[in-house]
């Protein structure tokens, strides 16, 4: 005897969220069945929204509903000669809570990575470039993630800036705030070392 | 800066989800949104359709899309003479995967719990009463979990058996086959010892 079909459908269509197997997928249906099925009723008509509204800002390349999103559409934020790159939607999250950029954003939406057939067209590169080739942009700031493909991706994009004679700085490495120097790997700590500054 | 209205709409609807939050919930759309959005279509679809159709079992309560659940339709599981009793629909996938018993069963969805408002009512009390009226059944074997509020279900139900002279029989509490006695708690060793059979 297994669950009744539509069940089984149901739980299979949680299977495709990550981190979810068929035991998470599992409570997750019976849950919504037995305490919450108004709550699921909305989180359906709330997915369907989303995939069919949600697309990319044509200036930025983030997730929004608006052919802008808020930061591009923002002229405040437009007159800003700064630009930071960095690969996800979460990150412009991570960075704007930090409340020190006041500048505009590029999301790549991925990184470059030859071996997955991701070149620079796939992470909106021929885009950057318009946008460094109309002027206004005196720095980029290469704000990807600290991984060998992260690092490849800022190289490539400081490439394109030197063409346009436009500076581009990588974020610092190093150690932590509030970590422990003998806790930190060796890696993270030669950053640390030779980005070091005097004080 | 925060996500534009309809992304922070997704997140906060799949934090319905039992086990996941904001960060779950944020990775998970995301995940959607970059990588499947046929998927989460389809998940739309499946979640619309399931709340809309899946009901109680008539006869059993268990969930299921038609009136009576595949068990229940099956006339050579109905005319067995023993009913076990269980506490949810996945406590009888659990049994059936076993593939020991062929009877009957009664889904409790729940057990009782006055201090939550949970009465006799609450978990299909009243129709169990009307099977066990009906005749046909020589044994109830009462499987609710074996916790504080699953012992009190099922000593109600041998109750309810005791009037309608139906003999009523608990399954056996004790050390788990392949666990090692040592980790095994007091209670279950207790529960183990006075089980015990001679061989």
């Amino acid at each position: 005897m297994q669950f009744s079909p539509l069940i089984k459908e149901l739980i299979d269509a949680l299977k495709i969220l990550p981190g979810v197997g068929t035991k998470s997928a599992q409570r997750m249906a019976f849950h919504l069945l037995e305490r919450n099925r108004n709550g699921a009723l909305r989180l359906s008509s709330v997915l369907h929204n989303a995939m069919e509204h949600i697309k990319h800002c044509e200036q930025c390349r983030t997730f929004c509903e608006n052919a802008l999103c808020e930061i591009c559409a923002n002229p405040k934020r437009q007159s800003s000669e700064l630009l930071c790159v960095v690969e996800s939607p979460q990150d412009v999250l991570a960075v704007e809570q930090t409340l020190e950029f006041k500048g505009r954003y590029f999301v790549l939406m991925g990184h470059l990575s030859p071996i997955d057939g991701i070149g620079p067209a796939d992470i909106g590169l021929d885009q950057l470039e318009q946008i460094l080739q109309a002027g206004g942009i005196s720095e980029v700031i290469l704000a990807t993630n600290p991984t060998v493909e992260g690092a490849a991706t800022a190289h490539y994009i400081a490439q394109m800036c030197k063409v346009h004679t436009i500076q581009a700085s990588r974020i610092a490495h190093g150690v932590p705030v509030g970590g422990e120097l003998e806790f930190i790997d060796g890696n993270t700590l030669t950053h640390a070392f030779s980005g070091r500054r005097v004080i």
